[in-house]
């Protein structure tokens, strides 16, 4: 899967070189390539925000860089193109599956100030996707989120298959909680049922801890399946 | 207002030296520490991770390693202690406000692999918060989308204090579209009430997008109100 970022902000994406998602890229799993999108102003002093029209405080991103960055990424219209906004759908398991499951590339336009002009935004791209209810400084950070989500339904950048399936919110249901050693910590022990070898009691366990858990933390993940 | 965020990968947090943050941070608006788990841990190798006790797939962050950073950041217990969680209360604008206004400093703990031994989050955590409804491969995104939203709130991050009020999903609403030059852009022209310089009509024209947009977007905003 390749996934093209535009922003202002290349040197916010640090992030997506750690880890597991720097670990995918580096083994050809993920392509990511960061846009800089002030390379496509064609204003002398590479400007690309200017003030909005109608008055207001901040400034707007302009639609020439924007939009030049697209053609020159996406010429053919072949991405699945996402801005990330307050205003759009609001990311969820079912999103990642969906965007991990599309066979087109993916194009992230990262907003910043203000805002992005609404023309461009009509022009270029297919679909507004949010985070959460919060605002951000800008869309870098929601866009590396969407490529950590996404990115661990893509075939090789997890390990193992089954790390995805026990995950929390994935299956539709909170995590069992985990423990590791030592057996005791801090005069605290690990449940005993979990050092008892008895595969068929342990996963019994833990699939009372997550029903538990649920349904006192996050009753409505169970509701639409009641 | 200081942060302190605890990770195994502190080559993630690059992005918080950048714009809006990064600009805040060096002008002693905020204060953000960086804390490396791994010099806490006592083994040999610096191990944070062992298997998880009853088996499973992955790793899991052992207690001890996290328990004395923890306690080497905030011997006292005057921080607000955060783990980031698939678990946790749903990050949204009032819990951003309620972080803001709080008169704490933060302590942010940013799990990895298969999470955290529970024992140390029962000791040393108040609060789990996830940033949405969606699985990352760690909580060190999560922490700057917490620390980002939070930080707009913070006196003197943002240049102006209108910047926030205005914004989509703080407001209640989402925002209004934002044209900015040129007048045309592709054939497709600003809505002319914005040219007209008539100030109080351009805000009637503003509240009835906003207005128009949450309903058909987002309906869900203003069904707390009615």
């Amino acid at each position: 899967m390749k996934i093209s970022i535009l922003t202002l902000f290349p040197e916010m994406f640090g992030a997506l070189s750690c880890s597991i998602i720097g670990r995918a890229v580096n083994n050809g799993f993920l392509q990511i390539d960061i846009v800089d999108i002030r390379k496509y102003s064609k204003d002398k002093h590479f400007k690309c925000d200017d003030y909005p029209f109608g008055g207001g405080a901040g400034m707007v991103m302009m639609p020439q860089p924007i939009y030049d960055a697209v053609q020159s990424v996406d010429p053919n219209r072949k991405c699945r193109r996402i801005y990330m906004s307050p205003k759009g759908r609001v990311f969820s398991d079912s999103i990642v599956k969906e965007i991990a499951s599309d066979s087109r590339d993916l194009l992230i336009l990262c907003g910043h100030y203000e805002g992005v002009d609404q023309r461009v935004l009509d022009l270029c791209i297919d679909e507004e996707i949010s985070i959460g209810d919060y605002v951000l400084t800008g869309g870098e950070l929601a866009a590396m989120v969407v490529v950590d989500a996404v990115s661990r339904f893509v075939p090789g950048v997890l390990g193992s298959e089954k790390s995805n399936r026990d995950e929390s919110i994935s299956s539709g249901r909170l995590e069992y909680p985990q423990y590791t050693r030592p057996a005791e910590f801090m005069g605290v022990k690990v449940p005993e049922i979990l050092l008892s070898g008895h595969h068929e009691n342990v996963e019994k366990w833990r699939n009372k801890e997550s029903e538990r858990l649920t349904s006192l933390l996050r009753p409505d993940l169970t509701e639409n399946e009641k």
